[in-house]
């Protein structure tokens, strides 16, 4: 397999397939969240993050591990809710003052999400069925672990946020 | 349905690590790209569509279906790879020139694609097996016919480019 990793043209179509799904999907709902509510895809994933949260706060590492985004991504990106009145950072610590939602922030995705509930029931929930969402969650489980043992493996400490 | 949108504990589960597993890959196979290759996500999507395509040659537009970026990020991305010399434009129509795969840009994706495919093959297809990625592909398809049938049915002509 390490010589040979082209994928034959079975599995070629089910990887472009599951691309185009996401694409399809990610694209469809980031517009409805954008034309809606004037929400990006990066601001709803950063207030459902925090309206999760038990105390509707948590400190801005937490929300990379959370999102996976680069330092200077969520630094920029949280500037620009917090200009716009949709978070807060309040400095317990200084270095790393702790991301709160506002009010403003709290009504914003309380007020787009059952619309965005829906879209996913409509456009996935349902087209899948009970029983191949639930297979497919178990195997998005898989998938992610194997990405994790990989990083663990193959990547020195160093470079794992690069990984 | 139209009034309880919410998903249920197993739904929200499936469609959570669902997502997960979408960026979880997302972001490792595209850190292998930049490191390994210093190509980004987007310059590996324009570079594997023109190689791929009949005559190495597609028009903007046709690379803005495929792709399905907004007309702006295209227009500044191709610009970007054309100072790379990664691809350039042929001014055959002076309003629609036509995006041309340069030799390097050809050498960039050769040079990659079989280390990115191992990466697929290693963290989602084998991971998967073959009937169930047969099965995720069957699912792609008919999630993707839903977006579009509602599309169809929901937007006006003159948003669908937004919806």
């Amino acid at each position: 397999m390490a010589n040979e990793p082209w994928l034959d043209e079975d599995e070629q179509q089910a990887w472009r397939g599951y691309l185009l799904m996401n694409k399809t999907l990610e694209t469809h709902l980031t517009r409805h969240l954008q034309r809606e509510f004037g929400l990006s895809a990066s601001d709803f994933e950063i207030l459902v993050n925090l309206s999760e949260s038990a105390t509707g706060r948590m400190r801005a590492f937490e929300l990379g591990e959370a999102t996976q985004w680069e330092k200077s991504r969520m630094s920029h990106h949280l500037s620009r809710m917090e200009k716009r009145g949709l978070i807060r950072k309040e400095a317990c610590d200084a270095r790393y003052p702790e991301i709160v939602l506002t009010d403003e922030g709290l009504a914003a995705i309380k007020a787009c999400a059952p619309a965005h509930a829906r879209r996913v029931r409509e456009l996935f929930v349902d087209v899948l069925g009970k029983d191949r969402l639930v297979a497919l969650g178990e195997a998005a489980g898989e998938v992610v672990a194997e990405v994790e043992k990989h990083q663990q493996t193959n990547c020195p400490p160093e470079i794992r946020g690069y990984c």
